[in-house]
């Protein structure tokens, strides 16, 4: 059950999506209802799973960095009988989305925090028309609407994470709309 | 139609999967029955497509190097209506290997010949208990099992494909056969 996977995670300080970006990813997947989907930051499958029960023709491509919980992912797909529609990739994302020839209708970011800016032109150019970007974690514990000063060891990651919303409100060729439900999720569709 | 993949290919001097080694590997794909494959060698999706048509409810992920034939790949594959079953991936197999973490039911070894060899060990670990590598080119046009004088600009590929076959004979956990058809098959199974 996608139930074990979240208790595991919650017990074991793995961190997972919260309950009400489940909710609006659910949501925005219904909405789009996409085919070929990609997530970069696999964690342990818990999301990914969700993405999976929800869509229920669509594959999954995953990347997570982090050996040893992308193998806790796999053995979850695969207990979860999710395996089948999973492409797992390990290592870092940067690099493995050099090497991807595919175009995704979903993108789920929800990797590290510190590289969603530098990543972003390579994630839209993965992306189909219309297709649909959920970022989690853009707004950083509050830290990046935060006016004043930052504490120095979150510095880069909300002066990246500040670089990354404007460069996606900036964009043309993107509508985005920002939720402040928990951790910050942007909402990003290329038209 | 695949036919048409295969005209465009030999009026571009594009080299495909000869017709034997594709009855042969249209056998081993239907004794088999795979779920989820893995293709080293894309080139223009001649053999992919042939694959997914042979397995209607298998997923592909298949490697290519040049970038211009991974563009041809993925447009018939689109134009097949195969897209949405596989997962294409550019650039060096050596190098994207290490990033995959999933099992192959079935490996088809179609790419560069001087590689085969170092790219074993990665191959076989890829592969689940029971799964086939099915590796064309083998015999690189009778010179592997030729005595004698090997011309310069061959030694590298037929001795690492000799390198190759004695060490998938050598491995106990590997059952062989190898096809005297076309370019040299071999059938490697896992046990």
């Amino acid at each position: 059950m996608v139930d074990d996977i979240k208790r595991y995670a919650i017990d074991n300080h793995i961190p997972i999506m919260r309950d009400d970006t489940i909710k609006a990813l659910i949501e925005a997947l219904t909405a789009h209802n996409p085919k070929n989907i990609l997530e970069i930051g696999t964690a342990i499958g818990y999301s990914g799973s969700i993405v999976l029960n929800s869509c229920k023709d669509a594959l999954l491509t995953t990347i997570e960095i982090d050996d040893d919980r992308a193998e806790m992912a796999r053995d979850n797909f695969n207990r979860l009988g999710l395996y089948h529609r999973v492409n797992l990739m390990k290592g870092d994302a940067d690099e493995i989305l050099g090497f991807i020839e595919e175009k995704y209708d979903f993108i789920l970011l929800d990797g590290p925090k510190a590289h969603y800016y530098e990543m972003l032109p390579r994630i839209i150019e993965l992306l189909t028309d219309n297709g649909v970007i959920f970022a989690d974690n853009v707004l950083f514990h509050g830290l990046v609407e935060k006016r004043g000063n930052i504490d120095k060891k979150y510095r880069t990651i909300v002066n990246n994470m500040r670089k990354f919303i404007d460069s996606v409100d900036n964009n043309k060729s993107l509508m985005t709309s920002l939720l402040r439900i928990d951790d910050g999720v942007m909402i990003i569709r290329k038209i």
